[in-house]
């Protein structure tokens, strides 16, 4: 290690070479006027919120596919925090009775506000003040103007330094001239992390004070696959990380010549490498990263940051766009997977202890029938443009998945004397997500055309252990021999009744996993779009019947720890052998 | 059905024939009293406080064991609310300011209290209006002292006759002379009919309007069986209950006379019959009932309703009270289970989104080290008092078990190093109540000395339904396929290593599920001291060759539905041949 070299965390791979860009973090100056019309101040912070609000939902949506569900509930969170109608009522009072400007009226609500949430003894109220600071932040900067803005527009390739970066700053960078990105603060699954390493821009994180070493204009190199930073290079220094960059580019360059190649194991096993989606806009990115077909469409994004329900048309609208631009490849459109944590203010859903194991998914949609064949009508329209099929969420127990079909049979039925078409044969699939489903997938695969393992809750139910609460983390294991068990359980109940499996969990894209999902026998295989062709290339290494031996035997071990243990011996072998 | 026969719901099963006791709703006459001395009437208020205090810590352990930890979590929740010094706070200052008596600002407080909690959008917080109901009548009782105490006490046999009954009210009842009950609304699920099945008075319920038809000392009869009510019986009705009641008497002297008697099955299969207790105090109706050990000792007890953690020498005293006891029967003591929705204010839980998914039971104890392997010396050094085991809860992963291993190693080291006797081979069980363990028993099974199968939580986790919320409680199903499939995947795993299974969850007590249980294989069973001698009863009636058959056949069907349907049938043909 040269004296030049400082070590940080690997966050995103890839080398980055360029001049440092400092980020200064932003302090606004607030100043206090009196000369004020109230009227008009308030007007002012409207306007703000509401450029706060349409800027915010559209990084939420942007958020949903690229990131998922979990980054980008953070800003669904800061949705929340900017339509209070509380904390809108405080700043406007404080405009009115001591006829300040608006932004001194959100600097002091905003302040009183944060020492409140970080004085609560529940540390999820405490977390939320973090949230409350990034919205107010993002509205004074639209009260303040661009004049506020402390960052300048970037106008050449940089490489962006910082103390820490607020999931809001991340996804604010100009990715067209952001090439790296390292940060005093942050771990491998920091937010900021995990959205540099989807935006495939190489990070290096948790570097101390790498802020107070370098200046704007130092020239930097960021070596992503092994955490380092090198602030004013040595020539050789140079040298060794533009041929090191070379040739991570030309690997990457050698995945996509895979986007239009099938995805076969080197025995010659097919399966299908399919991408998940949140709205129809991430269609483009799919299609682009060779997507085999959509694996799950999540239908969640139609009834979300809005005020009411969508209607049929407006949902068939959206499945059709999806259908058609997948010209004939599978569409999965899982039915609304709400309720629980994910809440619809318009849904007046009741707070519960536990919403994980609550009233949500097929549960809700169960209870609130109409609400759920208007949805099964708009994806049966939508049905005759494409591939299209049809996957409930949650089914816990056969009834219910019968009770289902029952009101999709309605919606039929329907369809049929109002002279509307669609496609009659529609396959309809199930979601293996509770332990119970899996436990008794046998019967339940007399019946659905297909399942789709959501290797998310699966996990979080079989542990007992929700995925969120870290201070139990250590037991979400996608390795347990019971996780691995249930899958096989799952896998061959399907095969025994002649019916396919795919997995659309985050376990899919795991590159420890795929060796054993392969080896499992899974059929088809969903992902973020940014995962598939690296996954495609496992894949094509990856022998079928190696694979089936390799998960036999993990099957036979105790613990998450030897499974994993196993796999990384086996599949370096492997690969060293094949590739 | 004749005139003065009124249909009801059977929530309790016996025959009561007696004078009627029509019980008034507490209404209070709280005058505003201004000549006070403020710091009389908060000494006052205190005192009345406490007292309600010492009453309800005294009806949460009476309830503890004899209602099981929901029931007596209804009185836990009182005890927070009457503990909650914002509460105190606000009348006391009523007090101070307005110069009033306590019994007018407690009424004032907890009347605003109530409106506001009503009008809560949030369900849960809209119910806890009743317990600050509850609680505040509870105090002002005590203030007003005896002569606020509308119901005089009772000197004779009598029928409560009520509109309903809280929980209070019922846990309050003089059993000596309360023979029977019958109200006007409540459910055979609510908390009063539960109650009063367990201190075995016949009662029915949801009599509409019983209150508006009886008098005080109007003779009534109460058929607990067929849910009847009959004011004023004519001398035939008078001589066809006398003998109703005498065929039931009969009926359960038939049990008594099994106490002393062994749990075996028709075909010599023997197994043991325990009882789950809270506190020592059970261990009486344990022993009373014919319990054949301690199939589970919640240590919770212990802990709950006191401001710091209990000392090693306290639980020391509880578990050896227990030990000596049961006199050489096994007494399996399972390590804290708390934390999630149990909290105690003194471990300064972090509040959690979905705590039954959380940070509970053994795994904060394997966070807080020193605070579990005071509990492990205190059971090691009972252990030489009896037949003591000790049982894990919550295990998930092979890793926490070796973990708690790991500390109750050092934890007989250090008592060996103090000179400190204890037995050395105490057994180590794990309790059975998450997916993953049943799923990974095998490992388990190499390991631990036995398993008791936990089936609330087994149940819950398995079908992802928290089993408090009302909206999906069509999913808490005991006779799902997939926990008939997890329950056997335990029991052989087990037997195949040479260990013995039991259960403790509520199936255990559960008659229809008790032959299928037997069926599976199932060594020990444990329950409330209530359920055993119908359950030993039952068991001597089963053959086990017959119930290995019917559990086989249950396994192969495809919903509970069919499962109940199938045993209903199987079971009511053995019972009427060998009974």
């Amino acid at each position: 290690m040269q004296a030049n070299e400082v070590q940080g965390i690997a966050a995103s791979p890839g080398i980055a070479i360029a001049k440092a860009y400092v980020m200064q973090e932003k302090t606004f100056e607030v100043t206090r006027k009196q000369d004020i019309s109230a009227e008009q101040e308030m007007m002012r912070l409207r306007e703000a919120i509401q450029q706060s609000r349409a800027e915010l939902e559209q990084i939420f949506h942007n958020a949903l596919e690229e990131f998922g569900e979990d980054q980008a509930g953070i800003f669904e969170g800061h949705l929340f925090v900017l339509q209070d109608p509380e904390w809108l009522r405080s700043i406007e009072e404080k405009i009115a009775e001591e006829s300040v400007n608006a932004e001194f009226a959100l600097d002091q609500v905003t302040k009183e506000l944060i020492q409140l949430f970080r004085s609560m003894k529940n540390a999820y109220m405490r977390e939320r003040s973090i949230d409350i600071q990034d919205v107010s932040r993002r509205v004074m900067g639209h009260l303040l103007g661009a004049s506020g803005q402390v960052d300048s527009p970037l106008e050449e390739p940089v490489i962006v330094i910082a103390h820490d970066l607020t999931p809001s700053d991340t996804a604010g960078l100009d990715v067209k001239y952001v090439v790296g990105i390292a940060a005093d603060i942050g771990g491998r699954t920091s937010h900021s992390a995990i959205m540099a390493r989807s935006m495939g821009i190489p990070a290096v994180v948790g570097l101390q004070n790498i802020t107070g070493r370098i200046n704007g204009q130092t020239m930097v190199i960021i070596d992503g696959m092994d955490g380092k930073v090198i602030v004013n290079p040595s020539p050789e220094q140079l040298a060794y990380y533009e041929e090191k960059r070379d040739i991570y580019r030309d690997k990457q360059e050698g995945l996509t010549k895979l986007i239009n190649e099938p995805t076969i194991m080197a025995d010659g096993r097919r399966v299908e490498l399919a991408a998940n989606i949140g709205t129809p806009d991430d269609l483009e990115g799919a299609i682009r990263n060779g997507a085999e077909g959509i694996g799950l469409f999540r239908s969640e994004f139609l009834y979300m940051n809005r005020e009411s329900m969508p209607d049929e048309e407006e949902q068939f609208q959206a499945y059709r766009k999806v259908a058609e631009g997948m010209d004939g490849k599978p569409v999965i459109i899982r039915t609304l997977d709400i309720g629980g944590d994910k809440e619809l203010p318009y849904l007046q859903l009741p707070k519960e202890q536990n919403p994980f194991l609550g009233y949500r998914a097929i549960r809700l949609c169960l209870d609130r029938q109409e609400m759920f064949k208007t949805q099964l009508r708009a994806i049966l329209r939508a049905s005759r443009y494409g591939l299209v099929k049809i996957m409930y969420p949650m089914i816990a127990a056969l009834e219910e998945f019968r009770q289902a079909n029952q009101i999709l049979a309605e919606a039929k039925e329907e369809l049929s004397r109002e002279n509307i078409a669609f496609h009659p044969d529609i396959e309809v699939g199930i979601m293996i997500e509770i332990p119970a489903a899996a436990l008794a997938a046998d019967a339940l695969a007399k019946e659905a055309d297909f399942f789709s393992i959501g290797t998310n809750d699966l996990i979080q139910y079989t542990m007992a252990c929700d995925r969120m609460n870290e201070r139990i983390s250590y037991l979400y294991q996608p390795f347990h021999p019971a996780v691995l068990r249930l899958i096989r359980m799952v896998i061959d109940a399907a095969h025994r009744k002649g019916k396919w499996v795919g997995m659309c969990g985050e376990m899919a894209a795991d590159k420890m996993a795929v060796p054993i999902l392969m080896g499992l026998g899974l059929d088809e295989i969903s992902m973020g779009a940014s995962s598939i062709l690296p996954a495609r290339q496992l894949i094509r290494q990856l022998n079928y019947g190696q694979m089936k031996e390799l998960a036999d035997k993990a099957l036979e071990l105790e613990s998450s720890e030897q499974i994993r243990q196993l796999i990384q011996e086996k599949v370096a072998v492997i690969r060293r052998t094949d590739g």
